[in-house]
């Protein structure tokens, strides 16, 4: 007998109907003789009338009491759940984030788990009872009902996973695993059967939507094997786990890619100790969250210095700058959001040379400029103007034969 | 510096706009120097929402889970009404049911309050906040989310100032106080200023809406005064505390009705002991609440037993009946689901002959048949043909000179 967490978000819990096909989900896999706990996001919608419903009252709605409205959300769909499997046979019972109890810190609106208290959830497993979850919420130590910020869910699910040592995590969303790449914009891309961890980050970092990044370290952190399936179908999934040294590896595993991104340069910059920070510095006080950040050789004891914001805070970003520019005495300011950066990632990467080689040719045989290239260990990411995203992602899903792995690596 | 528990209805935070309307209130008691602690309901509807989207779901929806999902309604008020609080410069804090904590017993859907735990409220209260609670729920001894049944918010709030000894509770509605009878029915109706606790219950149970019996109760066994004002209003009120012997009372206070009434009669029941019991027993095994009983006395070692229900449980009741007549060997039974029964209420009946003759001439005057009466040491009640029930409240209203007392009294 085996133990499982499944997690179901706001899609696949979003109507009445779509809680029932949950409930018999969740009933087949209890047939199957496993225990079962499920973790439920709000009801796709509810979460946003929520919100606005605050915003309407505060325009910086109160952090502590954001949360005890947002909590509720959460709140409906474990109680809809647990009817639903009784109402197909099943006893269930729900707890709210406090009541398992999910310890978190104080952080309101985006709190971590310190720990959880997987007593009430084991005595109920032992009773027979399929146990619900509300997700993305837990309660401080002073007993305030606290919540880990969107996406939280997953979260909350790896966590439980861990805590109690389950066999495997499921994540259920509207995909059905981890594709090569984004398959509406690469028809040929194809699901993954396994990622490592690292893998998973890389691409969830770069804008792959499938998991939140929080969710992938926790499981990381814990070796809790993860699977990523599809609520509204049946199939494998893809397992998300440790690099299986057995296995045989790809060399690239996927394709990532955010158009989000714009890029702000410091030209001219003095060649000084300190002057990264005095640049970044301004910007990671206005709460601006810097991605890519790249400095050339300095030139005529000065130097270029560019990095990538998130195209929402390319206004705000650019007015700092200019700023920071007069104060160092620095050159001008230039920047570019219409950009966009694609990656490729994979833990073959590693044991193999020539990736980056091949990537940039490919590209260059395009025609498509590469304006920045930043690299980690398992993945090159190059920034290239927006117009040729498609055209990137296409032409290096067919330079590294990624259509070739997937269903059947 | 007194201490005031205000309790607001769902109609009263109906809206974003209300709720805020609520906010200013709750703030210009606070500026007066006093304490405040605010009981809220669900938003108007939601409750009906959440109810619904259970029975989607089960027919019979589980009473834990039940408890789990209603007990939403009043957190997302809470939350929004300290928004509004801080919005307008005043340091609030909510705190649902679990939180206070207000313990219940584990009747999930119709608890009942044990225990309120007054720490973190006086804690806060010192700390300069308001304090916003929750309505309507608790928690159980073993940590299960538990509600007080429909309308428990006013109990909520009766509870919170009997345990901090609050010096009123104010309990906002859409009407402006306790009046003599409904203005509907007759527009000479006046505002009380003051009643008795013991006329509260009598006006409520005999079907007058404006507050909750259990709430009536338990403000009179905690003796906490008990002020019914208008949300949307100024003025102050109705007043419900105990009986002030200095006070010149008024012989009646007021005429209460309800036209929920149906009334059944088995006839020539053989007189033996335990009739009663074997007519009733089965009634009340059927869930179905009787109202009014009268037994007539034994002719011909017969006699006539009569009693009165709810009109929705009428056919039902009357189909039980023939079977218990039948075993009764009784000669037939009788009933009638077009009456309605009218009241007259106030404590100073208890040292004032001649009210019941008075009522019934009048009534007489008007031709109106009395079909069964029934009295206690503060009311008397009447059944009479639905169709008269304006006539005998307006008559009756006349022949007390309601409209003598009431604002001025």
């Amino acid at each position: 007998m085996a133990l499982y967490v499944h997690k179901y978000g706001g899609t696949s819990v979003g109507t009445v109907d779509r809680i029932r096909n949950v409930a018999a989900k969740v009933g087949r896999a209890r047939e199957r003789g496993d225990d079962i706990i499920v973790v439920v996001s709000a009801m796709s919608g509810e979460t946003n009338r929520l919100v606005a419903l605050a915003r309407e009252i505060q325009e910086q709605p109160n952090a502590r009491e954001m949360d005890v409205l947002l909590s509720t959300g959460e709140q409906v769909t474990i109680a809809l759940l647990c009817m639903a499997l009784e109402q197909y046979g099943y006893p269930a019972c729900s707890y709210t984030g406090g009541q398992v109890r999910i310890l978190t810190d104080d952080a309101h609106t985006k709190a971590r788990i310190v720990d959880i208290d997987t007593n009430r959830i084991r005595r109920d497993l032992a009773d027979g009872k399929i146990i619900v979850v509300a997700g993305f919420q837990g309660v401080s130590e002073a007993g305030h009902i606290t919540t880990l910020g969107r996406g939280g869910s997953d979260t909350t699910a790896v966590a439980l996973a861990g805590a109690l040592k389950a066999d495997e995590c499921h994540i259920y969303t509207d995909v059905d695993g981890v594709y090569t790449t984004d398959p509406r914009v690469e028809p040929k891309a194809k699901r993954l059967q396994r990622v490592t961890f690292e893998e998973m980050l890389e691409m969830a970092s770069l804008g792959s939507k499938v998991l939140q990044i929080r969710a992938v370290e926790f499981a990381g952190k814990y070796n809790v094997p993860l699977r990523v399936l599809s609520t509204f179908g049946e199939g494998e999934g893809t397992l998300i786990s440790f690099e299986d040294t057995e296995m045989e590896r790809a060399l690239i595993s996927g394709i990532a890619f955010n158009r989000d991104e714009a890029k702000l340069t410091v030209e001219g910059v003095p060649d000084r100790p300190g002057v990264a920070s005095r640049i970044v510095g301004p910007i990671a006080e206005a709460n601006i969250e810097v991605d890519m950040i790249i400095q050339n050789i300095a030139e005529d004891a000065t130097t270029d210095f560019t990095f990538t914001v998130h195209r929402n805070d390319y206004a705000r970003a650019l007015q700092i700058l200019q700023q920071t520019c007069a104060e160092l005495g620095a050159r001008k300011v230039t920047g570019d959001d219409a950009i966009v950066k694609v990656s490729l990632v994979g833990v073959g990467m590693r044991s193999h040379a020539g990736i980056a080689s091949t990537m940039f040719r490919s590209l260059a045989d395009e025609g498509i400029n590469i304006r920045m290239i930043s690299t980690s260990e398992i993945k090159i990411s190059v920034v290239v103007d927006e117009k040729y995203l498609e055209l990137a992602v296409r032409t290096l899903h067919d330079a590294f034969e990624l259509d070739q792995i997937g269903e059947s690596a």
